[in-house]
């Protein structure tokens, strides 16, 4: 076995001596990575900890260059590596890294950088790579596709439309609140999803009434594609366990 | 070919040489003229924007009147069109402009003429020509009809005596709060339907005991009608499914 | 035909001369008196208003006291009419207005006359008499009844159990909105049915990490109900429609 | 029959003379043991109540010890009891109060006293020795586990991403609510689960585009294993009723 075959299976978690230690040592890394991110924004984080977690940001970036350089080397085509949706998301996960260098390079403000930073959550998306519930899922979301698009399109109407009446009976009793349309909007999303916070609410008789009117036809229209996710997810688990049960059965031939 | 057939084929996307350009152009229309409602409402407008939109609004109305005038021409039956449901919903589109100028001419209001502008959002339905997918969100719509008019009467006594037994537990609490049942009314409303705001709240201990019973209850039959929309819009893809797997049988001949 | 048969067929709206008349008057009379007691507590409402509704009040009362009278001395066994579920409530819905004038003539306070006034809305239940939907309802109810039990019971535990932990963690932070495990179970019954009015939520961590636990968990428990009893609406709505289209079969003979 | 026998079918409720007398006192006890931890919080106690409580809190414990003695005597292998699901919940039932005494011994504060008392919660879960309802709600659970599971991961990784983005966008315009992605998480959890208190929510234009297409993405993803679980639920009980329809067939034998 060749050493390309070696670090192949490997990354793979195929390899004969080495098993899954590889891939669970990436994936555990990549939590690892996620973490810190959010470790990053305690107030008040000693210098030692801020430190730490830069010098292991440098750590985790090259081992996951090693990983992209050693798939890319190991690919029995590294075009087609490079082009497939593993190969864009590896190199989306250490991407950031090397920008926010270049960026740094230029005296780039603080701000562009930081927003770069959330690239580095599409690593999350390399752990996808061993789960085979998504293909479920998958299948699921095809089956639905078509309806869920509908229900989208209707929905972003439905909140636009009920903005656009909302801010006729509410403009003039609450100018702040509902400045525009587009804050209007914001009122109607957070309503109709049923989140409620409460910054912002009608108060004038027939903006309530129109309130009410709008929660009940509109609450079905944005509800349903959960229901049709859920029923499709039902209707392909039933049809794999009856497959399950059922063995292939031999070609049919004419005993009688 | 006459110049009617022309006109008739190019607005129906059916033209030999102008395919579907003319009617992704209309479609394009209405989006544009939808979206100009909500800039229109951007506090700090500057004044060219203002002169666009209304110079804009006046070549968005040209159009859809010419269109009008167009179906009606060159329609088999003039009266069958305009009488129908789109001949309905163009005529509605175009309305709003003309009796504004007639408004503004016998010095009423800007009142009146703002509520008028909300009739443009009709335009929106004029896509629903084109689309197929509504055809099936009717036929589920017709198979639960029955059921979404008794839970939505339901809804209305539901709301109303949660909202006259709460008045009367809160009213001497919270005299402005709950001044009266239709008060009451708004916050059994946005109670009923999850959204809380929070800008009105029960704090007796038995209007918060009656709040409790009243959730758990009643939260069903207001939720129920979504369950059963789905459920018959999975039913109808499972049926079509079905008959595009089974090819048409040719007609059954005895062969016994 | 003597006078009791003409009385019975008119109140049950099979009368050969007066059909539905009497029976939609009754209805009217019903939705009229129920919509009078959201009138009456509109703050300043005029004199002559609040005469009109006290003695339409009068009026309404005699009509239904007249249709009790009536339908007991018409019954077949007026005992039977008496016990039965309409004959009881056919009587809450008058005795609120009798007892009202006793407890006004023995000077009892507003408050309990008030409150006897909300069992007029009993008056609603008789327009059940006539709808046959609730049959549905009520079978649908039937094939769920088991699971909906098992769910309220394990809602309301849940609920007690939730506001002893959060007491136990908010107490000390927060001595006034979680005063005793009562106002806790408030916090916890707004929170699960996610209506969150934001007059209490958690503020210590701990606190805040049981309440998302809580959520994730719980929100499958009080969720679930509404669910069973929607699929089974919609099985019972699809074994009607497959006995409407399969036509009675004449009694099986033995014709092999 | 000997004492153990008596003993053991006692408990048990198939004592020939006692019936289920025991075991509803046993369950009577659990049920005030638990209201009196409820009715402990209620401030202003008066003494005497106080009291009542504390001595009735040894009694129930007494029973409860005797009762575990009782069955770990009468169990056919004692250690099997000690080890099984059932003998555990039995034991913690017990313990919080001695470790209090051990630890109100060691002059240890009130605090870890008072978490330790959550403890007696767990005897809720004897209870569950007598409801036949668990077994389906178990079975739905095994035939829907897989999915719940990929789902809570998902809802998890989706709350924590959702954290960091918001973070970025509105910890520069509030510092405080947006403190950290700790905090942020907190917000991300009572929006997606459309709670929506409204002690934090997104200022920023940005944010608040951000909050709306994730609600529409995300509320999927955290809805959708309640209803995964009631289909299971309903799969289960229609299987069962075809069951109870169909009587258990004669072994087949070869007529033809």
């Amino acid at each position: 076995m060749d050493w390309r075959k070696h670090v192949a299976t490997a990354l793979d978690g195929r390899h004969p001596g080495l098993g899954h230690r590889v891939e669970l040592g990436l994936h555990a890394l990549i939590l690892y990575s996620a973490l810190s991110m959010g470790v990053e924004t305690l107030p008040d984080l000693p210098g030692w900890a801020q430190t730490l977690l830069s010098v292991s940001e440098i750590a985790v970036v090259a081992v996951f260059t090693a990983e992209y350089a050693l798939r890319l080397a190991t690919a029995p085509a590294p075009g087609g590596y490079a082009r497939s949706f593993f190969g864009i998301v590896d190199l989306l996960a250490i991407a950031p890294f090397y920008l926010g260098l270049v960026f740094a390079g230029f005296g780039l403000d603080l701000r562009a950088v930081r927003a770069l930073r959330l690239l580095r959550l599409v690593r999350l998306l390399k752990l996808a790579r061993y789960t085979s519930a998504i293909d479920r899922f998958a299948s699921a979301w095809r089956a639905v596709k078509e309806e869920v698009v509908v229900f989208g399109v209707a929905a972003v109407i439905v909140l636009y439309v009920c903005a656009l009446v909302i801010y006729q009976f509410e403009h003039d009793a609450q100018p702040e609140a509902f400045a525009s349309v587009f804050d209007a909007m914001w009122w109607a999303a957070v309503t109709l999803t049923t989140v409620g916070y409460g910054d912002v609410y009608p108060v004038t008789s027939i903006g309530r009434v129109f309130t009410v009117l709008m929660l009940f036809v509109a609450l079905g229209i944005i509800a349903i594609p959960t229901g049709l996710v859920a029923s499709a997810l039902s209707a392909i688990r039933a049809k794999e366990a009856a497959e399950d049960r059922e063995p292939p059965r031999p070609p049919a031939t004419d005993r009688n």
